[in-house]
């Protein structure tokens, strides 16, 4: 694991998540697990014993650098990337890529999403070094989670032959990524055992990671390799970025490297036995914090009061407000200083467009 | 109508309209129209016409006298009376009565609620200048309100023969008054026609409703005689008022006179054709202010600012906070200052429930 080097992209609002997701407080820095500790500085902890605190670089935009750096103090400048503006996931893990390959030829890298909830820290990091085992094999490895029921939420990894790999008991090629699927999609894939989540993990030599994504995105890769020649000399980067970073292409990194190269055969799959959950929205939320208990009523925010009478659901609660539920059933409640939002538990993905209507109205004051 | 006063007795906190209702602001204080005027206000601005405003007097509790004068800059001080401690309708009334008695003996008075709403204010003065005639006859009139649905949150008055009485078009005798039915006698008796909704209204020349009072409970109206006998004048009023108003009977005037004088055929009917809500939880509030459209969603509170994605209901705002629905239906959120209330409509009548354990809690201040 010496060669090991984990990077957390740390972007995106997670905007059906609102109101408690927003600009300034993005999904990776709230607490969604009552823990007292963001979704980022989860992230960290459980990263750090791999190959140590010192060798995790986190890719953030400018906006949240002060934030990110109050809630990693451990994390050098050096290691810290910031974006001027977000370019997806493709530029964000390949810039991460290139400075950390110049700066370490042959390393390998892993991509942990810094907004995801794990529980099972030590099945995490055995499947992330089984993941280490297949990369240094030359193959780009994910680790796919053992799906518990036919979620419709997340996407799905097809399965193929073992690989058999020194040191790895449970290594698979892929066949193929799909996308979220529907109901009766989700019931065929839980029942044929051949499929398992996709937690969005990727581990590889970080050479092997831009050859790949070169051959889908060879001008996205020429300018992050460009960048990544000058990144550790302050004076020179500025400019370069500021030429280089606003014309980079916006693409998942599922598109540009995991789907091309699972065609042709050189993506892995670990097959990851903890407990996984990109908590998307409330409804997620709820899940996580009732254990699943539906008849449960959640409730997260220091110092939240809440009075139920035959209430389930999710309260979040952001004031000291006494919050009173009367016989409404998975109801979500989200009580903000300047927003209060009130939904469902089969409605939280719907969030999202009052988010975007909001957006269109220009009262981003809100968002 | 010269010889005609109005009583209002302004008490009763309205506890199913919590948080909204509080002791300090209890619901006939409350703009549950969005008029812009209290409930007391609007019930004032009905009767003055009836025989001018210097001829209502308000019975409410010492602690709403700053606010009841507010309300009503123009009435006096000697139509204000002033309660130590509630002591149910039969005093509040009675007290009104026997002091209006001493002071013009032969009046007659009309007792209305200070926190219902009407439409149709010309019907419901020619409905009380009809009950006004039956009174001068030696009857108790009250006026009864056609049902237009078979409602179970309302009293019943079983309709008997037509009175005679000169000048009026639809007085009947009062066979008798029946508490709130279940849904299958509602039925029934909207569709006998026999009956009309109880808007406890009260009308009977001021000696006659105390002879009634007194067949059924002689003590308080001794207490009531003997309090009318000095209240206005300021010196004696006050020791008398310590020392008798603790020990009254707290009773309804419907157990004290209504019920009883209807068994002996003193009571008369007029029926009313106005609008008449006692407006008692927020499913009715929510009702009156969408005038019945279920699919609607209501909105109350100056300044409100309500984001509605497919959502019906209710939402009463005190503060300014951007009030953002997705997809529930028949909610009812109240979001004050210190309290959020989230329930249904069709659980709007438990809200009651949440004050009783909260007063049971110990909690005061949230009431």
């Amino acid at each position: 694991m010496q060669r090991f080097y984990s990077v957390i992209p740390a972007g995106g609002v997670g905007s059906r998540l609102w109101p408690l997701s927003r600009a300034e407080a993005p999904k990776f820095l709230l607490d969604l697990t009552g823990s007292g500790n963001s979704l980022l500085r989860s992230t960290w902890t459980r990263l750090a014993p791999l190959a140590g605190p010192e060798r995790i670089m986190v890719v953030t935009g400018r906006a949240h650098r002060a934030a990110v750096e109050e809630q990693l103090p451990e994390l050098s400048d050096a290691n810290i990337v910031l974006e001027t503006e977000p370019k997806d996931s493709s530029a964000a893990i390949g810039l991460a890529a290139a400075i950390l390959e110049r700066r370490e030829p042959g390393v390998i890298i892993g991509s942990f999403a810094a907004d995801h909830v794990i529980r099972g820290t030590r099945l995490f990091q055995r499947a992330v070094q089984e993941a280490v085992r297949a990369a240094d094999e030359g193959l780009i490895a994910t680790i796919g989670i053992e799906p518990t029921e036919p979620s419709i939420g997340f996407g799905y990894i097809r399965t193929g032959e073992p690989l058999p790999i020194a040191g790895t008991a449970d290594v698979q090629r892929v066949v193929s990524f799909t996308e979220k699927p529907d109901r009766d999609t989700a019931r065929a894939y839980l029942d044929s055992g051949e499929y398992l989540w996709n937690a969005g993990m990727f581990v590889a030599r970080a050479s092997v990671l831009l050859e790949e994504m070169a051959k889908t995105e060879p001008e996205l890769v020429e300018g992050l390799i460009a960048l990544a020649e000058v990144w550790d000399d302050a004076q020179r980067r500025g400019p370069l970025v500021d030429r280089i970073w606003p014309r980079l292409h916006k693409i998942a990194i599922d598109y540009s490297v995991a789907e091309p190269a699972a065609a042709q055969g050189r993506m892995a799959v670990v097959s990851g036995q903890f407990e996984w959950d990109d908590v998307g929205d409330f409804a997620s939320v709820a899940k996580l914090l009732t254990r699943g208990r539906s008849s449960d009523l959640a409730i997260l925010g220091k110092g939240a009061r809440v009075l139920a009478d035959e209430a389930s659901g999710i309260v979040v609660s952001q004031t000291r407000k006494l919050v009173s539920l009367v016989r409404v059933r998975d109801i979500v409640v989200v009580d903000t200083p300047d927003v209060l939002l009130v939904t469902t538990a089969e409605h939280a993905q719907q969030v999202k467009n009052v988010v975007e209507t909001i957006k269109q109205s220009g009262q981003t004051a809100m968002l």
